[in-house]
């Protein structure tokens, strides 16, 4: 079992060789070690994989005995994520994941799905996995959130996905889950924020289109980024043919940040990541 | 030498028979033949590349009796097209061109270097390219842009390139030469309109940034886009290694739209362009 | 209903007069046209896209006409292909066309799926797909393929696809289905050809990976390519990560592959494809 | 002034600790630190930027003190490296390597360009840069290696550049440059060792051609690969087509190589290299 060390704190000298003396003199093993300085904001990240320890809280209390006092400090095993996904009526995010699950191959475990269609509920079930119909129609998007958070409340997760689910959540269901909801947005970010990404792609006459995976804050698309792509495209594209090409990078993109966050890869700061592929 | 032929009309029953029957009971010889329909505008559009051909007016005159009465037809020898930089600062996409002036292999002969500050004046005298200083300090931009038209008028052009021009053109300015302006806007538009695109994409902290070569028309990088590239960037990247990895595709992309435009190879229709790679 | 015209013979003056002429005359809408010609091969290619025409035969018979005596044509409407997919361990390609298969988005029917091994059997029965185990073990290959030919004979299909299948097929299986035997390998080819180009990457210490999907011929992975792609990797990748990367991309390959074959977009010739994207 | 150290040792415990360790109670200051560990081999790379730090040999000492008897440490400052280009016919990597060196953006300084024919002789003169003509014609390839060898004795370099250098030397001439000499190959090696391997591409029928940078060992095409990038070419590509794509990228790849050895960011272990980009 590998242990997982994850570290953030203001930059200082001699940061490193404080926690790798520190993992060293436990008789630790560091497997692989990644550290990085934001310098114009003086922030230190670093990420270690230490083989097989006994006791976790040990490295926990060294650690923050040699660090700074506010220093973000997560020692854990590295354990498969629990995720609850929402969808609306696109499977190819979906179906993707499910495969994945099934196959225990992205670090993740799939708690439940919800959908506010029902279109999908058909092939959860045939991966055995839990589909709940929440619709959204004839209620406010207050009701519709307080349903969805009743639901939600029988499991246990640590983060939430919003794999192609077309509606928009209030700030106020956002907050519930900071740095927890992982969307995939069907644009390179900044460009194309909002509605029919591919609509807006096609009408300005773009020469690539891209996707975005990004962590959720109240203004919509705005979230830190976590990973993107772009492929060409070119005149004889219509809207079809670019929702068809980005489907399959939308799926490569979420997978991709999935598995950098299952794998404990990913900081947040500010609103940004650093990521450690 | 080649001929080519370009076609754009409102799209109809049998156009392509038309076409290539024309050219067929002339004897002539189609080397290649790209043409495209875009159905949502019902619009048709055509390159052809003929083999040498005595008399170019016999083509024309004989296509235009075949095609709807408002067809734009130009029939042509592929010669280097001659054109206009302007310039600032940078010199990397200057650079770039001066060399593919220098060995031909770019379709395009460089007619001058106009500058608005003098430091890539000692570059182009490497390549006895002419180069003209014209300041835009210490007055209005009106002046300026006088200034700028009275040496233009000394020059014969098929288009005018902004590489890596610092300056805004009027609008005034721009509706003097219609879709006859390329410009290389270091970001992939429309994400970051306007100044500064590495400093915006830093701190929105994306994980690609890109280039685009476009037209330029009189709404500030909004015009009809030739050719866009993106690359990879990942946190390390402070806003000095955006710049300096972005040098590397804007070059690559302006150069891309050079050979493509000096080809041929472009058709505009509303905000958007046709490109037959 | 689209119908889809493919034409394939040696270049001559005014062919695509005479196609479009004929397809014109017969008051069919040509939707969409590719053609190539091979000057080095001299040898000419079409694809048309037809809006629905009541009788196909009228315009195979009117093509035939006015096309050179030895001139390859199809008349076809646009329907999903019927594949046979052969099977090893690996579920990737596997799980990835089934979801395409379920969803009829490739264009598409999968008739049956085979294993040498079982290990797949599970995953294709929750897609409601057939799976037939075929053990190639404690029997030589001509037994084995004996075996694989007798099942197959109980399907009719449009082609066989190898979706990481491990075995090596004999020249005289292979030469029963000419051109209908599609092989993803793990590799840009033409590198590392044969077992375990992961492995071989990782000696040669390249900064690239690649798959390629190509028609199978009696020549191990020398037939004619359809699709490659590659991605970079860096010395940080052990063959496991390699396997995992490429995975993505072995799947990717694989069902652009397939999409094109299906939508009866692509050619051969000699040992090359002509691929109308 | 930056300072580089660069370590490469036998694995063991500790070692960053001992590293940062050493650095920090000398009160110099970690810009960055990279390191690697490559556990199939159990051996220790590590980069690090200091910020100015006044005596050189107390770094190293002390470095030596803390790491393994047989650990290689250099600690150099960030100087511009000495290269020297052998150059054929071909311009474009030359072209790119001059203008870079013209306004010293590549952290290397060309000494001078060598090439067996004269061609490339005006360009070099354009930017004040010495070109010596030695030809191979008429002559054994020893008596042209100790021709070349006189040159050189000339000048003081770091590197050898083979920038489209189309001779093959000798195994007794890279033997006197050790990990010194630098080749960019029109493949995306191994694929197309050797002669032509456009050709070479083109009658294979890939999908897919690319350029790679590498140390020249005695084996042909056969030396550790600095960096590798690949470019889709199709059925449209002729053997010129793809030469002139591929040039776009041997100049990319060559550049992109130059300027990760001219910064000190990488390592040769085995046939393998260690890049930290």
């Amino acid at each position: 079992m590998k242990i997982i060390v994850l570290v953030q704190c203001k930059d200082d000298v001699g940061l490193v060789a404080k926690i790798s003396g520190l993992i060293s003199s436990l008789g630790a093993n560091i497997v692989s070690m990644r550290e990085y300085v934001d310098t114009t904001q003086g922030r230190f990240f670093a990420r270690l994989e230490l083989s097989a320890f006994s006791d976790l809280s040990v490295v926990e209390t060294g650690l923050r005995n040699v660090l700074p006092r506010d220093a973000s400090v997560q020692v854990k095993t590295a354990l498969p994520k629990r995720v609850v996904l929402l969808v609306t009526k696109e499977h190819h995010c979906l179906s993707d994941l499910l495969i994945r699950h099934h196959f225990q191959t992205a670090g993740m475990k799939i708690e439940c799905v919800i959908g506010n269609h029902e279109s999908l509920k058909e092939l959860c079930s045939r991966f055995d996995v839990p589909f709940f119909h929440i619709s959204h129609e004839e209620k406010s998007k207050d009701v519709f959130e307080k349903e969805l958070l009743e639901k939600l409340s029988h499991f246990t997760f640590d983060f939430i996905v919003l794999a192609k689910f077309m509606r928009i959540l209030s700030p106020a269901f956002v907050a519930r889950f900071p740095m927890k909801i992982i969307n995939i947005h069907h644009s390179f970010l900044p460009a194309f924020v909002g509605a029919n990404p591919y609509r807006q792609a096609f009408d300005r006459g773009v020469k690539l289109i891209g996707a975005t995976a990004h962590w959720v804050t109240d203004s919509l698309d705005e979230g830190p980024i976590l990973t993107q792509q772009s492929i060409p495209v070119d005149h004889t594209f219509g809207v079809s043919e670019m929702v068809r090409s980005g489907k399959e990078i939308e799926v490569s993109v979420l997978a991709k940040a999935l598995r950098l966050i299952c794998e404990d890869r990913t900081f947040v700061y500010g609103n940004k990541t650093v990521v450690f592929e």
